[in-house]
C-alpha cells in the first residue's frame, strides 16, 4: 500500500520532469514521503506531532463536537450543530496531517481511526456533493453567518473555505494510503461547486471569501489530471476583485480590485497568502506570467515593509491584517501562526516559481521562528499570534500569554499539525539540470532526477551548529548540478529588501569543500553551484559561521528604532523572564555588548543560548532612573512560554534613553 | 361559499375605509365582485373570457406541457421539463383569471378543474417552499438560463417572478372560493423566499429580472396582514439599481440606479410597469411619499413622450423596451398586450394614490385600444404585440400580422384571460367622502361607504355613444359626494402632457344634470363632483358628445408628422385592408375630409365605422403619382385582423406629399 502511494506521489509531483510537456513548476520539490529526518531538532518535534499533537488534536475535535458535527449531518446521530460554521476545515486539516504522518509512518490504528472518520464525513455529504455540516445538520437553525441558504454569503460563510481543506485532506489521504475514500468526497464537492461557480450567466459569480479552495482545486487536478479543477481555481483568481461578477468583498478579504492589479498586500494575511500560494500555482500550471509579475510586486512589498524579523506577517489584531508600510509594534503583533504557514506555503511556490534562494531564506526564517513558535515543545499547546513581546500579564485575543491547548477558532492548532509533517519536503527540490538543497537537516533523502535516482544525506547540527556534511550517492557516476543555498544570513543579508541590516559585516564567509577540497563558491541566485560528475559517496561540507549578530530595522520602523535583535545563524533569540529575574522590559543591552553563546541540553529541549552583559534601568519614582549592571540570557524566540506566562522581549534597546521612552 | 369570498374581498381591500389607521391607498376600489357588467360591449367580451378563453388557454397549458409539468416536479408523473423556464407563470395567471371568473359567475365543473390543478401545483413545491417546475423535474438537465442553483441567475431565471404570478393567483383563488389549497402553497414559498432575500448579511440581496413579486407579494400582505410579505416587496423594491447588494442587471431590468432616482422609463416595459404598480402599492401601504414622487415623474414622461395614441407603451421589439422620448414608430411598434395591462394597473393604482381622473383617462385609452387588440373577439387568438400599422404580410416577432392561438412565450394570452375578468372592478371607487364613477359601462355595481351601502345603476352605450345614466339607490337618503369622471377626450386633451392634440377644440361640451336638471359642471381633479344628499332612485346624466375627431401628434413624433389619427369617444379607429379594396397604405385622408360614422352590429361584434372620402395614391412607374379619389371606412383599431391578414393604419398621411413620404 505504501509503494502504491508513494508512486502515486511521484506521478503527481514531478510532472515537468517525467514529461516536459505538461506545464508546471520549473523546479519540483521532493516529496516529503522521499526524505527522513534524523536530525535532534526537527525529527523530535514531527514525532511529537506524530504521538502528541495529532491524536490531542482529534481528541479535541470530539470533544468540542468537531467530529460529531459530521456524524449529525450524516444522520448517524442525532443533536444539534455545536461549534463554529468553519469548524469541519479544522478536522479536515488534522486529517491532513495524519495521512502525512501515516505516509512515512504506518500505524494501523490511526489507519483504522481515519477510515472511521471518513465514513462520518461521507454520511455527511448530501446527495449532490454539498458538504458544510453547519448547514446540513439542521438548515433551520444555522450558525451565525453560514447564509440563509447555501453560497448566500461566500464572503464569511467559508464553505469553500472548508472545501479547499477538505481537498487538501483527501489527496494528502490518496497519496499516503492508495484510498479513495475521501478522495471520491471530495471529488464530488468539487464538482458540484466546478458546476456552480464559473463563467457562464448560469453560473454563481462569488469567490470564496476566505481564500484556500485554490490550493485544494489544484491538488485535485495535479491527482486526476481533470482541468475542470484547475480552471475554477483559475476562476476564483480571475473574479476576484472583478466588480462585474459580484459584490466585491473590499480589501480585508483581497477582494477590493482584480488579483493582477493588486500591487499592495492588504487585508487578512492569511487570506491573502493562501491566494498569492494559489496564484502561484496556477501560473505554473497555466504559464500565465502576469501572475508572477503580481506575485513578484506582492513578495517585494511584503519582505521590504511588512515582515517581522521572526518572518511573521499581519500586524494588525485588527482584521488580522497586514499593516501599513513598516507598521510593526512589537508587543500588539499579531502574526497570526497560520499567516506564518501560508507566508511559508507562498515563499516556497515562489521558489519553485523562480529558483531564487531569498525565498527558502524567508521560509527559514519562518520555521525557526515565527512558525515554530507557534506550538509547544509538548505538543499540545498552541499560540495562535506570535507577539514579539509580552509584559507577561496580557496577551492579545488570547487572554494570558500562555499557549492554549484550543481555541474556539483553532485553525492553528490544526494547521501546525498538517504544516510539521510536510516539512521534509522542503529540503530538496530538483529541475532537468539538477539537484537543489535548500534546508539543513540530519537525514536521508531519495531524489529523482532525469536520469537516475540519488540518494543524499546531510550530516549537521544546525541550527546550532553551521557546519553541514553532504553526501551524495547515485546510482551509478552520474553529471549533475548541485545547488546548495548559502542562507542570506551568512551573507549578511537579514531578509532581502533592506528592511533589517546586520550592525556590521561578518569578516567570516562561508566555506565550500568537496570531497576534502575547498571548492570555488560561485553564487547563482543565492545558490553554489557544483556541476560535475558525481561518484557514489561524493562528500560536499558547507560551513556557515555563526557568530551572534545584532539586528537593526530600517528606521521607519518606529516600534524598532533605538533597539537590536540578536539572531545566530537562522534563530532569532528573545530575552525570556524566566532566565531573567523575571524582568525582561527594564534591560538595556548596548552597542559595546559581549555575547557568549552555549548548548544546553537541558534548556527547552535542548537549546543555544546567548550570555552578556546588559543594564537593568528602574524608574526612581522621582522622575530620574535607576540603573545597575545585570547580565542577560536570551532563548531561541521559537520556545518562549514553554514555561508559563511571563515577560518576553525581541527587540531590546541599545541605550538607556530608548529604554526610558519605552516606559513614556 | 361566495358569501365568505365576498366579505373576505371587501375585508382584504377596504381596510382603510373600514380601519382608518391602516396606512393604505386613500381611495379604495370597489371590488370587480361588487360590479355586474350588463352591457353590449364588456360584458360579451367577458362571457367570451369566461366560455372560451379560459378553457381554451388551460387547454394550451396541457397541450404543450406547461400543466404536467407541475405533475413532473411533484413526481405525479414521469418525464422531462417541457417549455421554457417562465412557463409555471402562465398557468397562475390563467388561474387567477378563473378565480376571477368563479367568484363572479360559480362553475362548479370549474371549480373542481382548478383543485386538480392546485394538486398538481402543490405536489410541485418542494419541501422547503421553492416552486420552480424549471429546475424541480430534473436539476440534471435544466432549460437554458435558470441558473445552475437556485437563485443563481436571477436577472434572468424568473424564479421570482413566476412566484409573484402564483401569488396574485392564490389570492384570487383564495377570496373567490375561500379555500385555502393555492394560498398555502403560495404562502410557504413566500416564506422561503422572505427568509432568503432581505437586508441581513446573512440573506442573498439580489433582486429579480423581472418584477412582479412585489404586487404579489402586497397582495398575501393584505390577506394574512402578515408584514413580513410587505417588507419582502418593499426590499426588493429598495434594493433595486443599489450596486451595494449585487451586481446590477442594467436599465434593460429597471436596475441601473437606485428605483427613487429613475427620473426616466427605461428597459423592458412590461417590467417597469409592475415595478412601477408596486411601487404604488408600497407607497400606499407605508405612507412612503418618496416612492409617489419618483412615481409621478415616471408618469409624466410616459404620457409626455413615450405612449402611443393606442395606450400602447414599449415602442422598441430590441429588448421589448421603451424607446427614446418620442421614440414612436407605427409599424414596427411593440406595443406588447402585457405591457398595456401592466400599464393600466399602474395607472390605477397612480389614481388611488392621488384621486385624479387622468390617470383613469389612460386607463380607458388603453382598455379600449391598445389592450383590448390583444384578444380577438373569439377569445382564442391573441396579439403579442400591438403595432399601429401592417403591410398585412409581415409582423414582428410574430410572423404574419394574424393573431395566434398561443405563443412559446406565452404571457400576453394568459395576462388577457386575468385581466379582463378584472375589469368591473376599475368602474367605481371610494373613499371617505364618496363615490368615484370612473369608467362607462351598463351594470350594476354595490358599493360599501362608511355610512351605508348604495347600490349604482350605469345605462349607457358608451363607447359608441357618449349618454351615460347614472342611478343610485343608497339604501335610505345618504349625504355623499359623487364624483364622476369627465374623460380628458371630452375635454379636448387627448393625453395629459400633450404629446397629442385634437385638430381644433369640439365644440360642444361635457352635459350633466342630477334628476333632469342640468347640474353645474364642477370639476376638481377632472370629476363632475356632485355633493348633496342622495335618495334611492336620484338620476345623474351625463353627455359626452362624441363627433369624429383628429388627432395630431407632437412634431417631435416623426413617425407621426403630416399624419393624423381619427378618435370617436375613447375609441381609436384604423383603416384596414378588409374594409377598403385590401389597400389602406396608399391611402390619403385630407384635413377636409367630412366624417359619417354609423353603427354596423353584424360587423365585427357590433362596431361604430368612420367613412370620408380620401385620396388613393400610386407611383405610376415613372417616377410620378397617379391619384384617385376614394372613399375609406374606418374601423376601431382593437378589432382589426379578426378578418385575416390584412394592412391595417392608425395614423394616415394628410396630405399627398406625406403619403409619397411614405414609400421612399
Amino acid at each position: 500500500m505504501r509503494r502504491l502511494a508513494i508512486s502515486a506521489i511521484l506521478a503527481a509531483v514531478l510532472p515537468s520532469i517525467l514529461c516536459p510537456a505538461v506545464k508546471d513548476y520549473p523546479i519540483q520539490p521532493v516529496p516529503f514521503t522521499s526524505v527522513k529526518f534524523q536530525d535532534a531538532f526537527w525529527a523530535k518535534r514531527l514525532e511529537t506531532n506524530r504521538t502528541v499533537t495529532i491524536p490531542f488534536d482529534f481528541r479535541k475535535c470530539e470533544e468540542t463536537g468537531r467530529i460529531d458535527n459530521f456524524a449529525r449531518a450524516g444522520r448517524l446521530m442525532e443533536g444539534e450543530f455545536r461549534g463554529i460554521r468553519y469548524d469541519d476545515s479544522d478536522v479536515f486539516k488534522i486529517v491532513e496531517g495524519a495521512a502525512y504522518s501515516l505516509a512515512v509512518h504506518p500505524d494501523s490504528s490511526l489507519d483504522t481511526y481515519l477510515d472511521g472518520l471518513i465514513t462520518k464525513i461521507a454520511a455527511a455529504q448530501e446527495p449532490d456533493g454539498y458538504l458544510y455540516t453547519a448547514r446540513t445538520i439542521n438548515p433551520d437553525k444555522l450558525p451565525p453567518h453560514t447564509g440563509v441558504v447555501r453560497w448566500a454569503y461566500l464572503s464569511q460563510s467559508h464553505e469553500l473555505y472548508n472545501a479547499g481543506h477538505m481537498y487538501e485532506a483527501a489527496a494528502a489521504h490518496f497519496l499516503a494510503t492508495g484510498k479513495r475514500s475521501l478522495l471520491n468526497v471530495a471529488l464530488k464537492n468539487a464538482d458540484l461547486i466546478a458546476r456552480i461557480f464559473g463563467p457562464s450567466e448560469e453560473q454563481l459569480h462569488g469567490v470564496p471569501g476566505h481564500q484556500e479552495i485554490e490550493i485544494g482545486l489544484v491538488k485535485l487536478f495535479r491527482i486526476t489530471g481533470d482541468e475542470k479543477y484547475l480552471n475554477l481555481a483559475r476562476y476564483f483568481l480571475d473574479q476576484r476583485g472583478n466588480r462585474n461578477g459580484h459584490v466585491l468583498y473590499g480589501a480585508y478579504a483581497q477582494d477590493h480590485v482584480p488579483v493582477l492589479e493588486q500591487k499592495k498586500p492588504v487585508g487578512h494575511a492569511v487570506r491573502a497568502n493562501y491566494m498569492y500560494s494559489g496564484m502561484a500555482d496556477v501560473a505554473a500550471l497555466t504559464g500565465d506570467e502576469s501572475f508572477i509579475r503580481a506575485l513578484d510586486g506582492l513578495w517585494n512589498d511584503v519582505v521590504s515593509s511588512k515582515q517581522y524579523v521572526t518572518g511573521g506577517v499581519g500586524a494588525r489584531h485588527d482584521e488580522e491584517a497586514f499593516g501599513e508600510d513598516y507598521e510593526l509594534p512589537n508587543a500588539t503583533a499579531y502574526c497570526e501562526t497560520c499567516a506564518a504557514i501560508a507566508n511559508a506555503l507562498w515563499n516556497y511556490r515562489m521558489f519553485l516559481l523562480h529558483g531564487e534562494s531569498h525565498y527558502i531564506d524567508v521560509l527559514e526564517r519562518i520555521l525557526y521562528n515565527g512558525f515554530l513558535s507557534g506550538i509547544s515543545l509538548s505538543g499540545d499547546r498552541f499560540f495562535y499570534t506570535n507577539p514579539l513581546e509580552s509584559d507577561g500579564k496580557f496577551g492579545f485575543n488570547i487572554g494570558k500569554p500562555e499557549r492554549q491547548p484550543w481555541f474556539d477558532c483553532s485553525c492553528c492548532p490544526s494547521n501546525v499539525v498538517r504544516f510539521l509533517p510536510s516539512l521534509p519536503g522542503y529540503v530538496y527540490a530538483a529541475d532537468a539540470g539538477g539537484l537543489y538543497v535548500n534546508l539543513f537537516v540530519t537525514g536521508e533523502g531519495s531524489v529523482q532526477l532525469p536520469g537516475r535516482k540519488v540518494t543524499v544525506f546531510q550530516r549537521t547540527l544546525y541550527p546550532w551548529d553551521g557546519k553541514i556534511v553532504i553526501a551524495l550517492h547515485p546510482e551509478t557516476p552520474l553529471a549533475f548540478t548541485v545547488r546548495i543555498r548559502i542562507p542570506g544570513w551568512s551573507l549578511n543579508t537579514v531578509l532581502p529588501g533592506g528592511l533589517y541590516r546586520f550592525d556590521g559585516k561578518s569578516p567570516e564567509r562561508p566555506q565550500l569543500s568537496v570531497n576534502g577540497k575547498p571548492a570555488g563558491m560561485v553564487l547563482e541566485k543565492g545558490y553554489a553551484v557544483l556541476d560535475r560528475s558525481w561518484n557514489p559517496g561524493d562528500r560536499i561540507e558547507l560551513v556557515l559561521p555563526m557568530p551572534v549578530r545584532r539586528v537593526l530595522a530600517d528606521e521607519a520602523v518606529a516600534a524598532d528604532r533605538g533597539m537590536a535583535a540578536l539572531q545566530r545563524g537562522p534563530v532569532v533569540f528573545c530575552l525570556e523572564g524566566a532566565d531573567n529575574g523575571g524582568d525582561v522590559l527594564h534591560l538595556v543591552i548596548p552597542d559595546d555588548t559581549q555575547f557568549k553563546t552555549r548548548f544546553e541540553s537541558s534548556l527547552l529541549g535542548g537549546v543555544q543560548t546567548i550570555r552578556g552583559e546588559a543594564l537593568r534601568l528602574f524608574p526612581d519614582g522621582r522622575e530620574g532612573w535607576t540603573g545597575m549592571n545585570a547580565v542577560f540570557k536570551a532563548v531561541p524566540y521559537y520556545a518562549w512560554a514553554n514555561r508559563g506566562a511571563n515577560e518576553m522581549r525581541v527587540w531590546l534597546p541599545r541605550t538607556a534613553e530608548r529604554a526610558k521612552e519605552s516606559f513614556k
